[in-house]
């Protein structure tokens, strides 16, 4: 609960937002509910609900796997799985998701660790598949609290891992263990090895669980390289090596395999971002995701390659850049590369300049050329602008008005929905089914991706010859056992607990959400603040009670309805005031919030937060 | 300015969020300040700068027709145009906006009518072209400010319209006038036919606005019935009839002229639609808009002839068909209709449900049903569900929700991204390019859109051999003027007012933009009240200050931030305070909410609305 803190509380929380009178509460009851001056003493919060659930799992048994995904099952975001066998427990991925106007003024949504924090003994280690927020975004967050585990990942996303960190002030230096393509890990009784997939960033890997009963395969992100629906060679090969072994249990990506078909190859976006560049007679302005790696490092190095000069403008843009330069990443593309200053001394038809804010963020480099409000970047009727990204729902809007300015000011603007300028990293339905062909697992268990999307996946897996009861559609939190010796696949009844754990970028620890709930009701209705002062000697409203509103009504429209409601908070004050010594003041306050929330309903069909502040002299 | 109305007010607007002390109050200047006790007495706000703006217009000369669009040419939505000539104004559509998370708790956007207000005597007449909100929905909010001028609508458009001001009470009756399609009505020296257009709604129009200089066309919103990219015969014939006459100026819909091609044609929705209808084995669940009326009389035709049984289920869905039903436009169907109630008697796969909440909306049918809410209607899993609509932006997070739970109990569901059961109203590049061509307009300028899809418009109008001094790109409020005489286009410098005019649903009037910023700085950081009680002998503050607070932080887990929040309180009042008599409270808030600002921010990086409240006893 997080109720106004006054000077007179202890609010029945029931009644908040309730308008009608509460029946039990007369004169005689004031010393029952009494007043308290700090009712806030409670310090440690009761146990939740999802710790006592979690309390009662009972512990794994012989020849059990067990496979909990955290997050990542309800959402395209915050991925987390673990897998526990006998004493052992290796966790993959602790990512973000990034909540939308459900949660107003929440940063991020991380997974709910309490499981493992329950059992983090156990833990041997966090194997990162690649260095996307969504997979390693919660790092900062969830270290800590897992026991700061070895994590093992490849070069360059623990680069990304460190950067991060580095942010967080305060934290303890991670434990990280950089792995190789080819090595496989012994931890505890499991192994891990590693295999390369195609995604959108480079050094990006499935993993490959070794247990006594099989390998466990999480293929982490990905899509399969083709031509024209046939499969590189360069896969077959990988997938053929894979699908030959012994594969108990295959997790992939459900993100896009409700679109039909193969999705358009990375490759073609390559060649076709290549013709542009070569032929666009301005200056070329590339908008995308610093995430993008892979197409960003392709871009300066064809601009090297064609004689054409590189500016990078954006924070997250540069730091990616910086960082797939000191790992060797970027090598004949760097000096291509010029300062944004220099930009003037070379003729707009041999500039490129790689910026982000591609989805219409308000700060970022684009939205801030199309607001005019760029230092060195302004537009003229001989640019062109390539927004080479995917829109994120919930972001349609903020892309519109960057396309507006900029067409505005005379911009070509190129765009996925009009040109091959994008591609997605995640396998689409038949890239799906072709990956689980290859791979042949006895057991299947979709992930990344809301449920829908799961069940699609569930259904390719059918149709690949696999079985309804070998198949698990996970939740957040659903303990998915496979016995090793029966060689079945089920769930247990118990879950582990898989609340909404939201955080804050800057600010310290998590976001509670009656805070949320509050921030919901605020932006629809606004709030209203009365300040009635009692005279103790007469119980009468002294002078005429004061009001504050914000987001309610336009109150300077609004004369007669403040004045109707001032008469209204001192009459109802006043009768129940009553003839109380010493006066009950959550009783005075429930009144007001009914009366005047009813009045004001009545009036302008808003409900705003009404806060009721009584002082006696 | 929505002050906060407190005992003591009249606070420097200028300085209410920001953080560094006032430099020029002093305990001197007290009663320049001064306290005053109801400073809301400006009853009558002053002009607005619109309104200045508007009344400098020159008047319109002879031979000039001035086009002005008052919404739809920086948005899709809020459609309506205006044409002048001599001492005649005629306007086209009167629509509404839904706006996004930029206007919380708004439910509408209109346009601002400023111009025409300044000028009703003028308008002869409101001309509606077809029946969707976004061309009739402000007809409430606009009319009566516009004189209530005559309104010409074809007989369904003329029943929405009623349909929608009997929603409104105590609103003047509507000086309703019916047209037939060939019908052409004189209208001071101007003349309007109508014409028949492709669009999603029946009796859909385009107008044909005659002026002794020639034909403006205002096409309303239109698509092109095609086969294969090739126009159907009868759209061939109506274009080449109205391209022989004499057309000074074309106005047409650019919503979806950024897309290639042709679209998809809405009689081969129908075809699939016919073809799922008739093949599927269990029940089927159709959610869609309820303004997409063709296709919905389509349904339940065909359901008829296939022998099947449906259920209307939705508010809207149910008032449009009804209407469809008394005009005569369904009638086949209406022998397949059954309640829902009568839904058991007959065999899942006879069953057609139409339903509302295709979009994800929280309280539609689809939604209930998902939510296992719906006192009939529940899923299991040999339903399917086809979600026949595209996704409005905004609304992706409510259709994923939406598809999730349906899913998760078991329903079968097809949607536009998997099959073609759904295509668009507007007209595509290759269909905006032959429109033009047939037309063959002197001017043209692109409406209904977004400025970039103008732009997009702009030069599709450009390949069709149009020169770029012959089309201007409209912003909203601007006065684009024909010189008959001359033959040329051009714009005034001076713009009739558009500013954004936000609208309650269910509230009486206009919401205020400083109302809707306040909303989102609350939705986002919350509000902080600080209440302290000043002893005016001792100028102390008497007790501990109290503080209010929701959508911020988490108060019971924030009790240090309180604590030491309480003491700056104390403190910061009592400095401000010092030995002033009487007591300047404008300053002593402003000092609370620069200190107490500050000091949040640097402990939570949140800036909550700070609102300090002082008493004297």
């Amino acid at each position: 609960m997080n109720e106004p803190e006054t000077m007179h509380k202890k609010i029945n929380p029931a009644r908040r937002h309730s308008y009608h009178r509460p029946k039990n509460i007369s004169h005689s009851n004031k010393n029952i509910i009494g007043r308290t001056r700090h009712p806030l003493q409670a310090k440690r919060p009761p146990l939740r609900n999802e710790e006592k659930r979690g309390s009662s799992i009972p512990p794994i048994e012989k020849d059990i796997i067990r496979i909990i995904p955290f997050g990542g099952v309800e959402e395209v975001g915050k991925n987390m799985t673990a897998f526990e066998y006998g004493d052992d427990i290796i966790v993959v991925d602790a990512g973000i998701y990034f909540p939308g106007d459900e949660t107003p003024g929440v940063d991020y949504v991380i997974p709910d660790t309490t499981y493992l924090e329950e059992r983090k003994s156990k833990i041997r280690g966090l194997f990162i598949t690649h260095a996307h927020l969504d997979h390693i975004g919660a790092i900062p967050y969830v270290q800590e609290k897992l026991g700061n585990p070895p994590i093992y990942a490849r070069k360059l996303s623990a680069a990304f891992i460190q950067k991060r960190q580095s942010e967080f002030l305060h934290l303890p230096k991670l434990d990280m263990r950089i792995v190789e393509r080819e090595e496989k890990i012994k931890v505890g009784s499991l192994t891990v090895s590693f295999f390369a997939v195609t995604h959108t960033i480079p050094e990006a890997m499935g993993l490959i669980i070794g247990t006594p009963h099989g390998n466990i395969i999480h293929s982490g992100d990905l899509k399969i390289d083709h031509k024209d629906g046939e499969p590189l060679s360069f896969e077959v090969e990988e997938f053929t090596k894979i699908g030959n072994e012994n594969n108990l249990c295959l997790l992939t990506d459900s993100t896009n395999v409700d679109r039909p078909g193969f999705g358009f190859p990375e490759r073609e976006v390559h060649e076709n971002l290549r013709k542009i560049i070569k032929e666009t007679k301005g200056r070329l302005i590339i908008g995308t995701f610093a995430s993008l790696l892979e197409r960003i490092i392709y871009i300066i190095n064809t601009a090297e390659e064609l004689g054409k000069k590189v500016v990078i403008d954006g924070r997250s843009m540069k730091v990616n850049i910086e960082i797939a330069r000191e790992l060797g990443l970027l090598k004949k593309g760097l000096k291509s590369i010029i300062p944004i200053t220099e930009m003037e001394n070379h003729p707009p038809e041999n500039v490129i300049i790689l910026a982000t804010g591609a989805q219409g963020d308000a700060y970022a480099v684009l939205m801030r050329v199309a607001n005019k409000q760029h230092k060195y970047i302004k537009i003229n009727n001989h640019d062109t602008i390539i927004l080479s990204s995917s829109i994120i729902p919930g972001n349609e809007r903020g892309v519109q008005k960057l396309k507006d300015n900029l067409s505005r000011q005379g911009a070509k603007i190129l765009h996925y929905a009009i040109a091959d300028v994008h591609s997605s990293g995640h396998a689409y339905k038949d890239e799906a089914a072709w990956i689980i062909k290859m791979l042949n697992p006895k057991f299947f268990i979709p992930i990344h991706g809301y449920h829908y999307m799961l069940r699609v996946h569930k259904a390719i897996a059918e149709s690949q010859g696999l079985s309804d009861k070998n198949i698990v559609i996970p939740d957040n939190g659903m303990i998915v056992e496979i016995d090793g010796q029966k060689q079945t696949i089920s769930q247990l009844k118990k879950r582990a607990p898989a609340g909404i754990v939201m955080v804050d970028a800057l600010g310290q620890g998590n976001v509670k959400d009656v805070v949320v709930r509050d921030r919901k009701a605020l932006a629809t209705d606004g709030m209203f603040v009365i300040v009635a002062v009692i005279d103790i000697k007469t119980g009468k409203v002294r002078k005429s009670p004061d009001i504050i509103s914000r987001g309610f009504v336009y109150l300077k429209e609004s004369q007669d309805l403040l004045n109707q409601t001032r008469l209204l908070v001192k009459k109802t004050t006043e009768n129940a005031v009553g003839e109380m010594h010493p006066i009950n003041f959550d009783y005075v306050k429930n009144s007001l919030r009914e009366t005047i929330g009813k009045f004001l309903y009545q009036q302008t069909k808003k409900r705003p937060i009404i806060l009721p502040v009584i002082l006696e002299v």
